[in-house]
């Protein structure tokens, strides 16, 4: 059975629909002094129970996701396992200065007490290996590029990939060999969590292509902001701006398209209104081998 | 040593004066996507640390403390306790309907897995007769009363003390009788989160005093509010309201305002514009005990 707090219900309707689980409704509310209340509408005993919950805004999420992997354990669920599309608190990956809090361990260790196991897109893994690395419970990661290819080949004539740096060149070059299609890596510079520069290399051969920025979050904005003015400077095609996961404001969306670009392609695996790309299907096979 | 997040950094400034410990800094920022980033500025190897973190708002406030916790552990810490003056999730102390989540369960357990104590004040008991039924570490509750008591001696001439409800009738008659004056007891309905009804004793030998109306936590304001206005319409004087946690919003207080109250007054268990009583004297011995 399918469960889900209402933030991730339309992703949970799609699980359930593909993996061919029913959907149990969760009752849940905030008290006048923001507790949640939380009430599973189903039987759980003996039942393999699916959560599904994408974790942007992580803060304010993990609590009523706990309460919710507790409460069906309490009712005799066999087995609660964790769909979540967008895993968050992986980028704190080490100290880079002494005292600070390693979150990607602490969040892993907690979440890997709650349920036996996870599936997710695509991780912003950089340092760690794998999930297996600081997850104590079994996961399979799924990689969108086969589906964000896709989309690129249906929708862009003549598209040339655009990585907007180093640490993305291996995802562009794989989704690039996958649409038939030329791909660059720019180089990045970051000066802070708000302050990024971009250079392009030699772009001369790709005036006639529509450049497609691909990276796997965007959530200021900045890295793809700067990545759209240095094409369109360079005097390139209006950009299409393409990432898996739109952890993006709305105050982001329109400085994206302010700096001049063709438009914003994210997937479903958090909620928002550029989603183009369904990647749900990509994880049932996990979903069902796990659960 | 004492280490706070940003919300509680006064609480944690008095609990460390009081306590005669260094109060050292803890670096934090929310990153463009929401995730928190937190750095203890000291050298934590072999101390025993006491975090300060009041959890009024505790969905988003508890992730944060899991890692200020889990990072003074990783850091060397030889004990990490939690001074926690406002304790949260202790409502919901069974399933009053089939399927819901027990939070008071969850929660408790979940603190007990990051902190090696807790001192908290008046935690909001109900069916449990202690925390010990749920927190697996020692934890030490501090009751407010004798500071209400004295509160109430220096400011309030001829008072009566009203408790809203007879789940307050013991802590009324208890402070009432530190005060050295009457108490009565109002007839609570409450239909909804929303919606209370309240009922008033006869209070004709009440109508020189001044009823100062005392509870441990306003949220919604409701009950308050429905005291207020039966008191006022049985012709007594204007009532003074008093809470030990103040988890009200601008809004209740207007309203509060508005039913006729002579004025708010709560201790500063949750940092609010009403604070008036000093709660974090009680709680030092029982913090130098355990620490």
């Amino acid at each position: 059975m399918v469960l889900a707090l209402p933030e991730s219900a339309s992703l949970a309707r799609r699980v359930s629909d593909l993996a061919g689980m029913p959907l149990s409704a969760v009752e849940s509310r905030q008290f006048p002094d923001d507790e949640t209340y939380l009430r599973i509408d189903a039987e759980c005993t003996g039942k393999s129970v699916v959560l599904v919950c994408t974790l942007d805004h992580p803060n304010q999420k993990t609590l009523p996701l706990l309460f919710l992997a507790d409460a069906a354990r309490a009712l005799g669920a066999r087995r609660v396992g964790l769909v979540t599309p967008y895993l968050a608190y992986l980028r704190q990956d080490r100290q880079f200065r002494a005292g600070e809090a390693v979150t990607s361990r602490t969040f892993a260790r907690l979440l890997s007490g709650y349920v036996d196991w996870i599936v997710t897109i695509d991780p912003h893994l950089h340092r760690y290996g794998s999930l297996n690395e600081i997850y104590g419970v079994p996961s399979r990661v799924i990689h969108a590029a086969p589906v964000v290819a896709a989309w690129i080949a249906e929708h862009v004539e003549r598209p040339v990939l655009v990585g907007p740096d180093v640490e993305s060149a291996q995802w562009v070059t794989d989704v690039a060999s996958r649409v038939g299609a030329p791909s660059v890596v720019m180089r990045k510079e970051r000066s802070s969590d708000q302050v990024v520069k971009v250079s392009a290399p030699d772009m001369e051969a790709y005036r006639q292509h529509t450049p497609v920025i691909i990276d796997d979050v965007v959530s200021s904005g900045h890295t793809l902001i700067e990545t759209v003015k240095c094409l369109v400077s360079a005097g390139l095609r209006a950009p299409v701006c393409m990432a898996v996961h739109a952890l993006f404001s709305k105050e982001a969306e329109q400085a994206l398209s302010n700096a001049g670009t063709a438009g914003i392609v994210t997937s479903n695996s958090v909620p928002h209104s550029t989603n183009m790309i369904d990647v749900v299907p990509l994880m049932i096979p996990a979903v069902l081998e796990l659960c």
